[in-house]
């Protein structure tokens, strides 16, 4: 078996990326983090660089506005993972030109972790920015290096322990406010398992120059389903409050930036069927839980139970 | 006198650039509005469109991304107002390329229509956003395109109906979630109001290269200070919720985007005191409700009775 491909995250210490470095050290991959200097100063990402450093990780400091750092950070590693936050998304030209100047990366994968973006359907503010990821994967793909696309969509962990509601901190037990008519399938796949098969792809052949969906079946659940489930295990039926697709609208063309954001983000995933509007292309996507049958993912069912 | 600017809006049928199209048009400047052409199916924007062409607003259709286009409707202009949303910020790079080709501009107004970025402190990944708006302000310099930055602080209209508190209709009559002490100084100046004092900077000497702070003295309050105002005229005491910074730095730490971007803003304006962590400084800026005293600015106070 070929040894382990080296591994850089850039943006470890995100909210994406912690889970990609952890997952990646304990896949036994030799692991790189790219973390800004003034990381240090922030408390919980110190703690986060101190629990890396502990499980072996090799914390690099640097920026990726620093080409020639970013250079030597890159030649050091076999593949780049990108976890740069949703403001930072434009900057990965510069992870690009780093690469291609390096010329040693196996395998990239820019900082994606949503819906397909190359199927949204989004409204604006939504739009742009998922035509921001659009643009740089046809950089990546006019540089001619080698990448997956990660399409993770809901992360269970921020999601599900709300369901979706604002201004709560646990699941509804009286009311629950559901967008359009709640028939539209959303995906919901735990931070832990994206970080578990986002690794798997990384010297995967499969995965080459290919869409990766997670879209474990048991986790792919409309909303009114999701609410159904929940009802089942507190035995209680909620009081539903569906707010129409023309309100949703309304607000988003009523709210300032970045609210009308947030809303419009909502409506691509929950009304627009944003998740499972395009059926797996085989030429250009595969899906993660048919390719990785051994990785017991964690499903909706049982991530509840710890609510009830 | 001289003849009022002709003005053209860059993303009219914002939430921020509809105010400013109104008025502009009601000032009788000569008015232009950029749209694009997409915007005419959706069902809010192409109500407002009809509404800015009975007001006599020329409606241009085009797009920042064609340059000649763009070059051509700046031509007919002396001012350039862009109010592009907050997924675009960048993209006024390119709004700076047509500028300077066209060669004919008097004052550009780039979208800021917030805080003072200059004078942030925020965290990420609102620190991100805030400074891709210096960035779009150092071009600008750099290009010696003359200049009005307008710092208009917080919307009333998107506030105050609610007190800032999520997922509420109206402004809260029981409790009420205070980011922090709730002893910062917030500013909240009514979209109208913006219009208003932007239109009055175009052909003013005063603003030339100058950041004009929205501040009018009576909407210059702290939380604490905007709850009692509140509580006065509901005869109530709310219940206060206060939320250390701690806890809202780490629940930034711990959202996904764009849930952490959206509390690190409120973060930055009801925290870190970003509205007046710094003086007016008069090499470099001037003041609206000082400059412009015959303007009749809507108070917060006024503004609360509507939703007694």
């Amino acid at each position: 078996m070929a040894a382990k491909s080296k591994i850089l995250v850039i943006g470890g210490t995100g909210y994406t990326g912690k889970f990609i470095v952890k997952a990646s050290a304990e896949a036994g991959h030799p692991t790189f983090a790219l973390v800004r200097e003034s990381t240090l100063s922030h408390p919980e990402k110190s703690k986060l660089i101190e629990s890396f450093k502990s499980s072996g990780v090799n914390v690099l400091y640097g920026d990726v506005t620093d080409h020639e750092g970013l250079v030597k950070a890159i030649k050091q590693v076999d593949v780049v993972i990108s976890t740069l936050g949703g403001q930072q998304i434009d900057d990965q030209v510069k992870v690009i030109a780093a690469i291609k100047e390096a010329g040693n990366i196996k395998r990239f994968f820019p900082s994606e972790f949503g819906l397909d973006v190359d199927h949204h359907n989004a409204v604006e503010p939504a739009a742009s920015f998922f035509n921001k990821k659009v643009k740089i994967r046809r950089a990546i793909e006019a540089e001619g290096i080698p990448y997956t696309y990660i399409c993770s969509f809901g992360f269970a962990g921020y999601f599900l322990p709300t369901l979706g509601q604002e201004n709560v901190t646990a699941p509804p037990r009286d009311k629950v406010v559901i967008l359009g008519n709640g028939n539209v399938k959303g995906v919901y796949v735990t931070e832990e398992d994206v970080g578990t098969y986002t690794i798997k792809a990384v010297d995967d052949p499969r995965t080459l120059n290919k869409t990766l969906h997670l879209k474990p079946p048991a986790n792919v659940l409309t909303f009114n389903e999701l609410v159904s489930l929940w009802e089942s295990k507190i035995k209680t039926t909620l009081q539903k409050i569906y707010v129409p697709e023309e309100q949703i609208l309304k607000k988003i063309q009523e709210s300032p930036f970045p609210a009308n954001f947030f809303t419009a983000l909502g409506h691509a995933m929950l009304v627009q069927d944003a998740c499972t509007n395009n059926e797996i292309d085989p030429s250009v996507d595969v899906e993660a839980s048919e390719i990785y049958p051994e990785v017991k993912y964690t499903t909706v069912d049982n991530y509840l139970n710890a609510f009830v």
